[in-house]
C-alpha cells in the first residue's frame, strides 16, 4: 500500500545554493526558530555544510527497501531524508548506497536511524546527519512510502523543501517561504557583522542590546561579595 | 569466588590478520547478520581498524581490579574486551594500563563502560571502543572473572573468538567460524566490486537486484504529484 | 528577583595555570575522586585542556539572558561555567556571546545545555564542554543568578573555584584547596614516570602494586582451559 | 508573532465516540499503522481510554502561557495535546489548569513534555499521557501557536482530528479518515472475535493463519535437541 | 578517608510536619521554583506524600557500605537520602535496610540509584523515590560521607535540611527557610482556593490573570480557519 | 536460515516451583549476584511473581514472526522469553498471542521490546516483563531461531533454563544449578529471619554485621557537627 510520488517539483537550486551560503543557526533564527531538526542528528564528520532539496522516504524499522525505490526518484540537487516508521539504530544506508545517490546528483543523507561504512562516507566527502553509526544490516521486505510528506526527528518535511545541514544540526525550509527566508538571513548576517565588531572590542551585551533597564524592572539585584 | 581461565585458546593470528582486512559491516553480513555489539560501544578516535583474539574481563561496578589479572593472560594479538557486572559509565582504563598491555602485544581494547586519558590513549595510537569517556576513577577490591565467556554490549563472547573493529563498531566471530567467514567477507567484497561500478555508472539498484516486480507484487503504486 | 554577585574573589591565576598543566583524570584522582562533572558533557573540538576560575550563570530553560549579565562580571582569567534551572538542550550560546567573551579574557565555557555555531567556536579556537550541539535559539525574558554557589553536572561549584577540563571532561577544584591539589598531582605525576616504565617493559601490575596476595585471599582461583 | 486559529471545524462527537469503543492498538493497525504517538507518551493512571478532537496548542520550553490561550478555544468533547518548540521535561500543566479544562468539556490531555498535581489529577480522574511527572514550574512570556498543525511526539497532527488514547498510548486519526477507520476497527474486532477462540482452545497460530507454507519456503528448519 | 558528621541540628518537626500539609508542586513555587530534585527520582508506590530532615548519605558505585553508618545518626523524623559517587542502577536497598530504618523512626528513603524489595517495601507502607527498580545487589568495601553536603539528584542538599516528596517528586528546603517556606505555601494554597471556584465555574485563565492586552502587546493573532 | 530446536529439556517443574517462592533479589543473591536481566524491562502490573522453563525466541525488528514459531514449541510451565536482533521498542505482542500462550500452559513473557493491550493482558493475569508498552504493530516477513541460546536484556539464556521474574525484574537460573539455588535460598530466607528481628528491635548493622573495626581500618572518621 505504498506510494511513490513522481515529478515532484523542487526549490530552484539557484535558491537552494543561496541559502547553502547560511550557517543552519542563522536560517533557524530567520525563519521564526521553527523548522530545526532533533539534535540527535549528528554529522558524521565534520566541518560540514550542504544544502539541498528534499527526497523524501519511510523505511519500515530495521528495512531499507524503500531507499532503493527513492534512488530512482533522486535529481541533482536533492538530499535524501529517511524516516523509520518506528524508531531504529540499525544502519540502513552504506557506501554502496551513497555511490549511487552520488551518480544521481544527490548532496547528502539525514537519517533518523543509523548509517554505516562511515570511513568510507568519510573518504567519499558524502555527508551524512544520522542518530546513530550501526553496522547492524538490514532487510528488503517492507516498502514505505516515497516523496510524501513525512515527520523526521520531530519535524514536518515536503519533498521539495529545502534541506540545510552543518555542524549545527539540520534545518528545513519551507520551498514557498526559501527566498524570504533568504533575504531574512541575509539581514541578519549583515546585522552581526557589526555587532561581532562590538563585542570583539569589549563593548557589552547589555549596553548594545540595550537590556539594563529592562533587567532592572524585572528585579535583577548587584550584591558585593561577602570577604 | 572469581576465576581465571588460563590456557586458552586463541584463533590463530593469521586467520585473525585475514579478518582484519574487511570492515565490520562486511563480516556481520558474511556470518548472517550476528555477533555485532551494541552501537552504543564508539572507539575514542577514527579512522581505525584492528582485529585480535578475544582476551575477556569481568569487572564490578566502580572496580577495575580484574583488568590487573586479566594483563597477565595476554598474548600478542589479543584484544581486551571488558563487561562491568551491572552498567557503570566510570573511567576503568587509561594511560597506563594501556603501556601495559601493549607490553604484551594487546592490540587495542573493547570496554561497555568508560575509559580516560583519551588524549594520551590516542597519541599512542592506542584503540579503544567504550561506551562513554569519563575521568571518574575506579577502586580495586572485587575481582570478577577473567578468560571465562561473557555478555558484552548484548553479545556472547568466548575467549579465543576474533573481535574485529572499526569506525561502524565492534563484531565478534565465533573462533571455529572464523575460515569460513574469512571466506565469505572475501566474496562479499569481490562481489561488491561489480556493484559498485554500476551503481557508480548511474545503474539503479532496483535494476540491477532485480526489485520491480516484487514492488508491484507488495503493492507499491506510483502517482504523479498534484501540481 | 535574581542576584548578581559582584567583587568575587578569584584564585590566583598563577596557581590555575599550574593546575592546568595536568590533567583532569589526574586532578580529579588527586583531590580523593571528587569533584567530577558528569560525563555527558562533552569538547566540541579535541584535543583541548584549559583551566580557569569559574564564573557562575544560571539560565532558565530556553532563556539565555542571564549569559549577556554574566559577562560583565568577567575577569581575565575566567572559564563561564552555564546550568539550566531545569534540564534542556537548546542552543544557548555561539559565536558572538564567544566573541564577547574572548574580548573580557574568558578561556572557556561550561554548559549543562546545548550551544551552537561549532564550526565557528572551533575555528576560534574557543573551548566548549557541552551537553548538546543544538541550532535551536533562545529567548531573552527571565534572568538567572550569576556568580552563586550552582550545582553544574551534578556538582557543586562555588565562584572563584578552578574549573580545569580536557579530552576526559571537567572537574572543579575548590579555591582553597587549589594549592594542595596543585601539589599532589605533581606528586601523582611524578610516581607515574617509574610506573609507567615498568609497565612498559613487561613487568605486571599484579607484581608493581603486589596484588596477588590479596588477591588470592579474596579467593581468586585459577584453572587451566579445558582442550 | 503567534496565531491562534478560531472556528476549527470539528470531527463530529459521535464518530468520536465511536471510536472511543476501539482500543488505539485496533485503531493503529485499521489505519495501515499510522498515526501512533512515541510510546514515551505514558498515561499518569491506568487503566484508561479516551477520545476527543485535538485542540492543538505550542509551547516554549518552561513557558506554559498559550495553554492559557488555548482553554478559550476548547468546545465540549475537546482533547487537549501540547508540544514544546523544543524538547522539555517541565510540569506545564497541574490540578487549576485541568480545572478549567473540564469547565470546558476537554477530556484529557496529551502532553510532549511534563505535568504536575499528578495526585489531583488522578483523583479528579483527568486522564493525561505525559513524557514526565514534573513539579517543575513554568513562566508566562513566550507565546506560541493555538489550533495550528503540529508535530507532537513524532506524529503531525492538525486541530480537529481525532485522539484515541489508552493503556497502550496515543493515536491520531485524520478527520477525513475518522469514519473509515472506524468501520476498519469495527471489522478488526470481530475478526478477532473467531481467531480469539480458536486459539483459546490451542489451535496455532501456524495453522490459523497458514504459515508452514511460507516458513519453508524461508529456509526454517527444524532440529531436535542434542540431549 | 570518609566521615560521618554527628550530632547534625534537625529542622523542628512541628516546622517539618507543616510543610508535609503542602504539596512538592506548592513548595516549590513557594521558594521561588528553586529545591527540586531531578524528575528521574519517583516513587515506588502511589499516591505518598511524607516530609522528614534529610540524612544524607554518599555511596560508591555497586556499594552500601555507607548507609549502614548512616542508620546510626538516624533520629526519629528523618529521610534517608542516598547519592551514588558516580551514576549507579544497582539494588543498593532493601526490606532489611528498611526494616532498620523503620525501627529508628526514619519516614522514607530519596536514592539517586536502585532499589529492590519494592513489593516488600511497599507491603510495608515505606516510602520510596528511587531512579530504578533493580535486584542487582552491591557490596560493602568502600564507604562514603555521611551526614555531609551533597548533591543528589542535581541539587545541593545540606543534613537537617527539610525533603518532601509526593506523587510529584522531591524537593528540598534549606532548614533556615523552612518556616518561611511554610507560610508562602499557606499563602499559596488560600490564592487557589478562590482561582479553582471560579475556573471550575468556566471563567477563563485569560481573565483571571488579565492576560489579553499582555498577549496582543506580544503579537498574538486571531485567525479564523479556513473552511 | 532459521532454527527451531524442538524437545528442548526443560528443569522438573517442581524445581521451578520451588525457585518461585522466593524473589528474584534473593535468588540473584543466592547464585552469586548473576543472571540478572538489565532493570529496563519492568512488569506490566505489580504485584507479580511468577517462575518457568525458558522458551527461547529471536525476533528481527518490528517483526513477530518467529513468535507464532514458538508457540508451538510450548509446554506447560513455560516462560516465552523473546529477543529482538536489533533493538526496537514495537508492540511485538499483545492479547491474541497471550491467549495462545495460555490455551498451552505458558506462564508468563519476558521481552526485550514492546508489548500491546496492556489492560487487556492485566485484565487475563498474563505478566509481561517488557522494555516499553506501545501499540506499534510488527509485520511477519523475517524469521529468527526458535529454543536456541540468547542473550535477552544482557543475559545468556539457554532454554529450558529457570526465569524467575518479580516486582524487583527478571533472573536466569542455569537448568543444572537449579537445585542449588533453591537450597542457598532457602538457606538465605532462613538466615534474613532472625536479621529482620533484631533489626526491626533496633539493633543495629554495624553491629549485626560486625562492621565497626573494619571502617575504623578504611579510614572512617567521626566528628561533630560545628554549631
Amino acid at each position: 500500500m505504498a506510494v511513490v510520488v513522481t515529478n515532484v517539483e523542487r526549490t530552484p537550486l539557484a535558491l537552494v545554493d543561496t541559502l547553502a551560503g547560511y550557517g543552519v543557526a542563522t536560517i533557524h533564527e530567520a525563519q521564526g526558530r521553527t523548522g530545526l531538526l532533533s539534535p540527535r542528528l549528528r554529522p558524521i564528520f565534520r566541518p560540514v555544510r550542504v544544502a539541498g532539496n528534499a527526497l523524501t522516504c519511510e523505511v519500515a524499522p530495521g528495512d531499507n527497501w524503500s531507499i532503493h525505490v527513492a534512488v530512482e526518484q533522486a535529481q541533482p540537487g536533492d538530499i535524501l531524508v529517511v524516516t523509520p516508521t518506528s524508531p531504529c539504530d540499525d544502519g540502513y544506508f552504506g557506501e554502496l548506497l551513497a555511490t549511487s545517490l552520488v551518480a544521481h546528483g544527490v548532496r547528502g543523507l539525514i537519517i533518523d536511524a543509523g548509517v554505516r561504512d562511515v570511513a568510507e562516507l568519510t573518504s567519499m566527502g558524502f555527508p551524512v546527519w544520522s542518530k546513530t553509526i550501526s553496522a547492524q544490516g538490514t532487510v528488503k521486505e517492507t516498502v514505505g512510502n516515497v516523496q510524501t510528506p513525512i515527520v523526521c526527528a520531530g519535524v514536518y518535511i515536503r519533498p521539495g523543501d529545502v534541506i540545510v545541514a552543518d555542524d549545527d544540526g539540520v534545518v528545513v525550509v519551507a520551498r514557498e517561504l526559501a527566498a524570504t527566508v533568504a533575504e531574512k538571513s541575509e539581514a541578519r548576517e549583515k546585522n552581526e557583522v557589526d555587532k561581532r565588531q562590538r563585542l570583539a572590542s569589549g563593548e557589552l551585551g547589555l549596553d548594545i542590546y540595550d537590556m539594563r533597564a529592562k533587567l532592572e524592572a524585572r528585579g535583577l539585584r548587584y550584591v558585593t561579595a561577602q570577604p
